[in-house]
């Protein structure tokens, strides 16, 4: 059974990762992290959602990516935003998939794993630079360069199942495998019980996929 | 006058880094991690270092390193190497410089700044995969297509202008440019007071240094 390093942020997509990479019969160690971000019952979230995949292991590691602040995920000065419609919009959290793909890499090397699982999309990325494909085939390169691993000709391999996929098609993967989804918090200012606001950027793409997909949004709203 | 991100780690090294980047005219902004590392010691020769050259300012991220364990740097439990001649050594920390890269790349994007600096050597290396020049490259062109800055056409780059020197010629070039190496920590397992133990590789490293550049090796040693 080969091993798999899963990012698991609590929400929808990589909920439907982690099922995924279990269903593909990976050996499942799941990396989570406490970075300031204002939704806090996201990573509670995350907990629930690896012990129901029965992950073998669980980090949640502490990162104060707020330290250096310039996103409204982690700098509580900067508003959400409601109505979309940016280039890259100030949710963006610098270099995150970056910083959260090199830890994910470190654990990877001290379990000898080759199999990193993240799911970055990039149809409905809302403009962050750190989902797309050609990202991701430039961090696998750095990667294959980086490690012990690579120096002695194993093949680190990164997978993102959801990178070409809507929320509505993910959405629909996730049903087919049994992800709970009520399990999960998108919002990006969900309150301490993961009720989600209903306004920011990602609850409007959540309940829009919940949508086109066809499915009731089972998602706890504030209001 | 450009900003730059310098990782400083309190070593012969880095504080050589910070003394050329600030020589180059960059406004410096000096990056450190608390990861468990057993040479606390490096930490408080960071701090001031930092102060000597007067840093704009000096992050010190707290970053768990140890909960992934694998190394010697930062589990108690692998006995420090005193003797050298593995192939990578149990000291290298899994994936150090992406991680640490990664962190810089992020502070980086909130300064905007397009230049980090990391005195990273192939000569001297010690084996570690992560000081290669090929790894430097892989990674300027994957943050590159990481971040905002990259997308709207801004190109960092990585400095390592230490990566063809031997530790003898970096000794000279930081002998130039005034560096203070009393201040300075590179042992594995230095004391509190930042003094060396004289057996480690890294001490062996720094001792033949001072001595083919023709200086007295004024490092405190703990006997």
């Amino acid at each position: 059974m080969k091993s798999a390093i899963i990012l698991l942020s609590g929400g929808l997509d990589s909920a439907t990762v982690l099922a995924f990479a279990k269903q593909q019969g990976f050996a499942c160690y799941a990396l989570s992290f406490d970075y300031g971000q204002r939704a806090q019952s996201e990573l509670a979230a995350a907990q629930q959602i690896g012990q129901v995949y029965q992950v073998i292991q669980h980090q949640i590691i502490p990162l104060s990516l707020d330290l250096f602040g310039g996103s409204a995920l982690t700098d509580k000065h900067i508003d959400i935003p409601v109505n979309g419609g940016e280039q890259i919009p100030v949710t963006y959290v610098p270099a995150r998939n970056t910083v959260f793909l090199s830890l994910a890499l470190a654990w990877a090397e001290v379990l000898k794993a080759q199999d990193i699982f993240i799911g970055v999309n990039a149809v409905d990325y809302s403009g962050y630079p750190d989902c797309r494909p050609e990202f991701i085939q430039a961090y696998q390169a750095m990667a294959n360069l980086a490690t012990k691993a690579g120096v002695e000709g194993e093949q680190l391999q990164i997978h993102t199942p959801l990178i070409a996929k809507t929320k509505a098609q993910i959405i629909a993967m996730g049903m087919d495998l049994g992800v709970d989804y009520l399990q999960t918090v998108s919002c990006y200012q969900a309150d301490a019980e993961g009720r989600a606001c209903g306004a920011c950027d990602s609850c409007r793409l959540r309940a829009l996929g919940f949508n086109e997909a066809g499915f009731d949004d089972i998602t706890l709203y504030q209001k």
